[in-house]
Parts: C-alpha cells; structure tokens; sequence
C-alpha cells in the first residue's frame, strides 16, 4: 500500500476477495468446514496463470527439468519408508475444561475457550493434558475391505512421488544429475489449528520440484535455487522490501532436511514462510532403497555410484496468490473519487483487458465492443461489461487487477480508434480498432523480467 | 490405425505410453497400487494442452460460463443432500471359496480366482455372497477428533462443489440463467474392480460443467451441449466414425439424472463412455435447498422464481487423453523402415516442435541450434535433441507426436535456413532461422477448428 498510512490488514484481503468473487469460504451454505476456501473465477483465473508461470520457468524454459503428475493415494508404504507415518506429527494437547485443542507447541496464539475474552497465550483456565503426538496426514481406505491391510494416506506433500520415480523418469528423460522433477497438484495436512485465511489450509495445491544433483555441489545448487526462485517473484513484481531469505536454525529443520532456507513474505500477520527451500540430502532416495528394495542412485558410466543429493523449492500455490494480492492491494484517491486497485503484473492479472462500449445503448458502439471482444477472447482472458457508468466499469476492473481497458466511444465511429486505459498510471491513449488484438500481443510478450518501477 | 490391418489393442497403447514416459504405473518400486498411474512428462504436457483446451472453450471463448475451483473435502451435508451417502453404491458379492470380489451387476467381466483359466464370466467354482451394497466414496476423517462428527468423503464428482455456490456466483458473477460454471479437479471413486488402463481409475481429473437454465429450456440445451462437446472432439481431430451420441435407456440413469446422453467413443476396449452429458433437472438444488435451507432459486426482477434445471457436460481428462491417444496411434513403413507415429492435433500434441541439430559435434549448427532451441522454448513447449542419427531422432519424436521437427544442417552454415519436416506428410521445406519464430506461432494459431483431413 504505497499511498497510504494504514497498514494492510487480512480483512481487507479477505473481504475483497469475497466482494469480487475471487475466494470465499467453502460449503457456506452448510456452516463451512473449518478454514477451507473455494476459489471463485478470478481466483481460478489468477491461480492458472500462477501455474503456468512457474511451469514456463520450472519447466518449458529449462531443459534439465521434466515433469511428473503422480497419484494422491500412493502405496502406503511409500509413508513409512519416508517416515511420515512415524514423524509427520504436531504435538497436541486437549484442554479437560473447556474441550478445545491446541497445538502444544504454538499455546502462544491460543486462548481458553471458556474465557474467550482474554488474551492469545492466556491459558490459564484451561486444564491441558499432556502433549501427544497427532499424524498431520489424512487416513483412508482403499478397496471393499476395511482393515489395517487398506489403510492409504492422502498425501501431505507430492515430494514423495517424485522421489519414488526418480530411477524411472531419469532413465524415460534421458537425463543425469544435476536435473530435476517438477510437479503441481493438491497436497492434504490434517492441520490442528488451520487459519489465516489462504495461509494455512487443510488442502492446498503444492508446486514442487526435486532437484538432483551430485553430492558436492549440492550446497552450491542450493544457493542457485533460492536465488533462482527469489528472482521469480521479483519479476512477477512482488515490492523487494516483502520478500526476505531466511535460513533455518537447526531445531526448526524438518525430519528429512539438512537446511531449508525459507523465502519469507511480509503477510499482514507478520514475516511467514512464502517458500521453502530445502536441501534434502540423500535422505529419502536412501530410505526408498532400504525399503523398497530398488535402488534410488545414480551409476556414472564409469561405474561409479552414488545416491544424489536433492534440493527442493517447494510452495503452494494459495500462499503466493495470497503474497501476489497483499502485495497488489492500493487505495487511493483520485480527483474526488477513491478507489481500490490491484496492481498486479500483467501476467499474473486474471483478465489482461476490458473491452467496454462508452453507451451501452448505441448500437454502432456496442457492435463494435462486442466484435472486438469476440477477437480477443480467442488469445487472451478479457472482459466485456457494458452494465453501468464508464466510471463504476473501470473502478470494477481496477478492483480485480485488470492492467487495461479499451473503450469504444463515439470517436470510433468516426475513425475505428478506441482508447486504451492503464490502470496504473490511468493514462489514456487512441489507438486502431484493428491494432488491439497487437498492441495486447506485445504488452502481454514484452520482457517482463526486467524490474518494474510501479 | 488407419494405415494397418491389425486392430489397436489397449496393450500397445500402454505399451507406447511407458516407453515414451506419457503413463507409468503408480509406486511401481513397491509393488503398485491397483489400476492407479502416474503421469510422465508427455503425460503431464498432453494433460495440460486438453485442460486448457477445454477451459478455453468452455470458460475463456464464452461469456455465459465463468469459473470454479472448490474443496475436494465439503461439508459432509452435502453429500447426505445430493444422495451419494446412502445411494453412491455398487453391488458387491464376495466368492467365499476365492476370496475375490465382483460387482454384482459385472460378473460377465469376472471369473473364479481359484481357476484363473477360465473364461470370463465363469464363475461357477465360486460360492458367492448375496449382493451388498458397497458405497464408493473413500472416507476420512477430518480434525483430531476421530468419531461420526467428523468423517468426511473425497468427492466422487465436482459438481456439487458448484450447486452449493450456485447462489453465491450468480450474484458475484452478475449472471442469470442461462449461464454455467465450470470446474476442473481431481474426483475420487473407490471402485470395486478399476482398470483398463486409465479408462477407470481410482482418482482421475473430472471437468464438469454446470448449466443451469429456466425448465422449459432445458431440453434444448442438452441438444445444444451434446451437439458443442460432439464438435470440439472433432475439431481437436477425433475420428468421426470413432465417436457417437448415445441416449441412455431408464434403467441406465444415475438417481439424479432425468436424461443422459453419453459421448462414446470406440476405445480398443469397445464402445465406452468417453462424457456424459446428463439432464440433471432441479434435482440437485432442490435437494440442497432443503437440506441447508438457503434457496438455490433464480428470482426474477418481476419476482418470479424457479429452480433452474442443469445440463452437465462431464468428462475426465484421463479418458480424453486415452481417446486421444488411441485415435492418433499409426505404424507406417517408410522406405525400408517402419515407424510408430502419434498423429495428435498440434494443439494436444505434447511438443510443438523439436530442434535439432544434424551433426552435433559440429559448433555451427551446434550452436544455431541451441540459439533458436532457447529463442523458441519462451513461447512454446519445443525440445532440443542432439542425441544419435538424425533418422533415430525423428522416429523418437514422431512416437510422441511432434508435428514438426527443424534441423540445422550444412546449408544453415551458408544461408541462415533450416529444413522444417512435417510428422505426417514427411514433407520438408526450407524456411529462414530468423523466421521460424513467426511460422511457428502461426502454425499454433491457425484457425484449427475446421475439421482436417488427416
């Protein structure tokens, strides 16, 4: 929020995504289920071009990445080789008075349930049984029989299923390490305390990519990959001063890792966790091994073997729309009017034009609008809104990020030009009817990698 | 196979798609997991090409239809309303001699496990239980709490996700009937006997279209939807005589459907349903209505109301990329080789294009290649390949279907051009490196929706 003094809070995100129809809660008319969101169009539009923006980068401009799209529902054994089963725990403890459950090692955000009154942290009132360790991944039973034998696990993360076909796809690829395995796809932690909106949720759609590399140069990849992925995001125009690495001390690393650094996201609640980037050793290529029986390594033609060293940049999808809209979010006034307007990069933005005819109720502009829509929408997201004041239909479009308008007035008529509107500087220019459908090409092709000034 | 005598068998398609790393099957390293795959590279870029295929006709080329993407975990309610808790059933009989499962309604397809010789449908050694019904939704259980309060189901559908927002996105989206909302996702099926491939797969990625329209309309728009799904199959090159419309009879019908029409298409398995186009009448928003009390009802602005009927065109990717794939497959001889060459729609095609160069132990074309491999990757997903004879290279591409490969050559050296070799002509002309860009993004953007003559 470059223009104004009040700092962004999380309800102005949360109310905005509703009001626009990008978010809101899941199941409403049922009472929701706790801390899950449906995502409406915008939001749908918004995470696609999400997607595909880190697949382009991941994956099609890259030749040493490939990607995968394995199963939610593995072989269970999968779980316990990577020691999910017995590790993939929060501690847990149940309040005897007042029934709620927190988790035993963030009773700082809690607050008795009895007292709601008072402050996070006060759990004073409350009678606490002793932490017990509770498995975060989500059980189910596969197949008409319902015993131990069927139990499978929906997966909390799709890292496993990479690395489970990490023999497989290297010899499909025709690749060596260093090379790496990318996948996209929905990821489920039977959270204790899920909250904060798009933060933490029970699912979410992870985006992960494996990295395997020679065990020497693992640190070196390491830094390359959190540099790499900072960059990411500063190209698609996330502000510098939000964005910060962060290295794990040695009590917060995960069972498998030997160091994640985090790439932390000024959220409205605070510095969080955007990405993780770890450096996973040979802890889970050696495990599925062990148990497995197939050997996870890499056999050079020499002979030489070794089990590579893998290095994971890892982020959900619903984390960087929620950084990408925290970040986007402006308030200001113009002439006597105040708007809201997402300033979000082109690419990320869920529709990249609005097409608008000036009077809806003239015939010569609103053929016009509607034939060069009817172009458009073959290449690009663009809308076509003739309902309202000219004003009220841009103030719409700023709200949900649209970086330019064009607009069919009577000066068309004349001359087949419309203007083109930016969102953010709001200037106006005239350009041909017949010389949009290029002018978007090429707005939307330019070299974005260059850093924005906004 | 249009250039063969022998019919296509479902083994030389799963046959192809593990040699070429399009699907392998699921945690293959500990021994599988029922009829459950995983998508290689070419899977996962062929998935990609059909959902954004889909969603650009069904969501981006219309105004009438907007977005959704709600939770795989609802509410539990809504399945207690929509009737898959108590009828989303199959009957299921048990052999007490064999131990094996069938469904009851299938058993042409069993036959005794103790005497696996036996045709087909033979089950006469086994000693079968009466049928039960066996509901196939998987369970979980959400929260840490593990009783009846908190199981909930993985949906077996997409669609009610969009009932429940029905309300919520007509007035978001400022949509009256007749308009739709469309949803891709993941669906999940606890299927007594899966298999054929993907055909039927325990988790598969459903798109599912809602079109809710006043009740006198709603025959009209299940033509109309049976006729607009029918050609976008065949504007992405199915075979015509491959695909037919089929009504169901009454006893076909699912407990929400007042009629179905079924697009098949001929599977090396048969006749199948490759999407259901089903009539689901009001019944699924009068039953949400009832169970949540929120009205699923349109009013108009003379204060009439109705509960709009739907039409649902469902299909999942799984089975269009099997259609796909099977419809493309040819083996030609050509001079004194023979080759396997997948004739995909350039559209659904996994690689554009690949680059490659003749000798690449020469610098020049070596680096003319790499150049033009890195100018093109930006745009489109292509590959670079400069591994083994020129000859070998091609065949490796036309078995994924590349429907067009660039080499750099001798000639490069002297005049800057490059042949451009056609996957199914075989034709090769010559074209300017400095052109290839632009005659590729034409290519792509040619107007593919007039039916080809393959």
């Amino acid at each position: 929020m470059a223009d104004t003094a009040t700092p962004l809070t999380m309800d102005t995100i949360v109310s905005l995504c509703r009001r626009r129809g990008f978010v809101f809660p899941s199941s409403e008319i049922y009472g929701g289920i706790g801390s899950t969101y449906d995502y409406g169009h915008y939001g749908v539009l918004t995470k696609n071009n999400i997607r595909s923006l880190w697949f382009r980068s991941m994956v099609q401009e890259r030749d040493d990445v490939v990607a995968l799209d394995s199963a939610i529902i593995l072989n269970p054994r999968v779980w316990e080789a990577s020691g999910h089963v017995a590790g993939f725990t929060d501690p847990l403890v149940d309040c005897k008075t007042c029934k709620l459950r927190f988790r035993a090692d963030q009773l700082e955000h809690a607050s008795c349930g009895k007292r709601p009154s008072k402050r996070p942290g006060d759990t004073s009132d409350c009678d606490l049984t002793e932490p017990r360790q509770f498995n975060l991944m989500f059980e189910t039973q596969v197949g008409a029989l319902r015993d131990a034998s069927s139990t499978a696990y929906l997966r909390p993360e799709t890292a496993q299923g990479i690395f489970i076909n990490f023999k497989n796809v290297a010899q499909l690829a025709r690749r060596k390490p260093p090379f790496g395995i990318a996948q996209v796809g929905k990821a489920f932690r039977n959270e204790i305390t899920p909250g904060n909106f798009l933060f933490r949720q029970r699912e979410f759609e992870l985006m992960e990519m494996e990295f395997f590399v020679p065990p020497d140069d693992a640190e070196e990849w390491h830094r390359y990959w959190i540099d790499a992925r900072r960059s990411w995001y500063l190209e698609l125009g996330l502000r510098e001063e939000n964005l910060r690495a962060r290295a794990h001390g040695a009590g917060e690393l995960s069972h498998y890792s030997s160091a994640t650094s985090d790439l932390e996201y000024q959220y409205p609640i605070g510095w969080q966790e955007l990405e993780g980037i770890a450096n996973r050793g040979d802890f889970d290529l050696t495990q599925h091994t062990r148990e497995s029986g197939t050997k996870l390594e890499w056999v050079e033609q020499d002979g030489t073997r070794y089990t590579p060293h893998v290095i994971e940049p890892a982020v959900s999808i619903d984390r960087i729309m929620l950084a990408f809209l925290c970040d986007a979010y402006d308030e200001e006034v113009v002439g006597d009017r105040e708007r809201v307007v997402l300033r979000l990069h082109p690419l990320v933005a869920p529709v990249k034009a609005a097409i608008l005819p000036l009077i809806a109720k003239d015939e010569g502009m609103a053929t016009r609008a509607r034939a060069l829509y009817e172009e458009l929408r073959r290449y690009h997201v663009v809308e076509h809104d003739e309902g309202g004041q000219i004003g009220r239909r841009y103030r719409r479009q700023d709200e949900i990020g649209t970086p330019w308008a064009f607009t069919v007035d009577e000066q068309t008529l004349e001359d087949e030009t419309v203007t083109v509107r930016d969102r953010d500087s709001l200037a106006q220019e005239r350009l041909p009817i017949a010389g949009v459908r290029a002018w978007l090409d090429d707005a939307l092709a330019r070299d974005w990698r260059s850093p924005q000034s906004r």
